[in-house]
């Protein structure tokens, strides 16, 4: 299995986890928590499939991509209750998922021949449409716009990052970790330490 | 016309309905009841089509689905004041479009030639992604989140009741039929006699 | 540069603007502000290249539209705290972009040699859903919805008059000239004075 299908593999699996937990804050019965997990786990995917063009969705080529999410939202369904906080469970699952989802688009781009501009924007699209669809769906307010923190950030700079490793010479595959790397990282001092840009303001702080 | 033509034509013209009294209750102008009308009417299939990839869309081949559609919304513009109560009708011509929409999915995916899963999949979103956009759109619930009520089962097991037909050797058209009637009854059931499956509760009953 | 291409160009770049306004609104940092602006400029023209299914996707082909997109919102970013009021600024931008990206719309479905249904709705399309996901993404109310305002029926009027004049034989170039300039005058003059048109009503006036 090569190291852009393993992410593939990842991403389904941790995103359909958040999708599951985001059912269980809707209360919804077992064939709803398939419904959204699946449709977090494969929405980014999808979008890029349909973007680039080339050849068939990836979970339509290879369906057990909807298995895996529908054993992932079964799980969670009669263990959820198991855990101490679901929402800061989901926080750190969806950074788990953005931080495999990113460096899957960006080799998915790679593969095709893609120039930098699309390539950075299919890495983000691919980490941040699944979930963004879930929240959406759902009627919450979607995680990567919330106010004071790293998430598009996150991954515009991971995606960044495997470029500029590309540029540099390493190999797809290096490149591939850096960009996993450094958008969990930067997620994650942002749920922890509350890491975050300058917002904009409407009325600016005097000279 | 083959019965797949003929449930598609039902399907837009039943959720062209839907989508016109959903815009009643935004209270849209006339433009705006054929726009929520069309979305509505062909979301489903668009997203079949765009996922399968297998020539072009259904409306674009033939447009006169829009056609339909926008019939449908100006009949409602007109005569929805007459209706008692617009939401219970809402409720069951989204029934009706449900049941007929699954198995329009259920036949393009099987006449593409695909596995189980897919035409699982291009069955249940077929069936609902139309009325997700519409509810989305027009900032309402989504239907299909709504607690306690049968409608992503109502989908599940029709399409899946076709597979099984299909499986001991039913006749496509049979199993198509199979298909509406058993999501019909099923989500029938859940506006009728409340019919549920068990959703998840945070604190499940102690043993 | 031809006329199609110098439509899109301007769409392109003032729903970026209008995009960057509702992040401003959302508080958002600066790739957030690039994010929005983004799917703001390009959502409508994607959807209209997916449905027409005709080679890849503009700004695929064509990364410099993502860099006008990205250009505007940082500079939205910086400049927005200058405006007297950015709601209003938006509402006109976003009346200009409607009022291009409609014939850019038209004009690409024309190429592709469509017939007047599809052509009217690719012009609808192209023209209201990137600002349909911009507002439904950021949680505010769509434009689009707004109760007694000229919106649709703006973009069907404008789209519907570029298929008049083309039957009665104008060039193309003219066509698109004036479906501009009438999708422009219906929005402006429900904004400037009210334009509307009647909205349903439950209770309709008695004899």
């Amino acid at each position: 299995m090569t190291l852009v299908a393993g992410l593939e593999y990842a991403s389904v699996l941790v995103f359909a986890l958040t999708g599951a937990l985001v059912a269980s804050r809707q209360q919804l019965d077992l064939v709803g928590f398939v419904f959204v997990a699946a449709l977090t786990a494969v929405g980014g995917g999808t979008l890029r499939d349909l973007l680039l063009g080339a050849g068939p969705v990836f979970w339509i080529a290879r369906p057990e991509f909807i298995m895996i999410a529908a054993a992932a939202a079964i799980m969670v369904f009669f263990t959820a209750h198991l855990l101490e906080s679901r929402y800061r469970a989901l926080l750190w699952l969806d950074a788990c998922a953005l931080a495999v989802a990113v460096p899957s688009g960006v080799g998915v781009a790679l593969g095709h021949g893609h120039g930098p501009i699309v390539v950075l924007i299919m890495g983000i699209s691919t980490g941040t449409f699944g979930g963004l669809m879930r929240d959406v769906v759902c009627n919450e307010v979607p995680l990567l716009l919330k106010q004071g923190e790293l998430y598009l950030t996150a991954a515009f700079c991971g995606a960044g990052a495997a470029l500029i490793a590309m540029a540099v010479g390493w190999p797809v595959s290096s490149a591939l970790l850096v960009c996993a790397g450094i958008t969990f990282c930067l997620r994650a001092g942002s749920l922890a330490f509350g890491w975050q840009l300058p917002v904009y303001k409407s009325r600016p702080p005097k000279a």
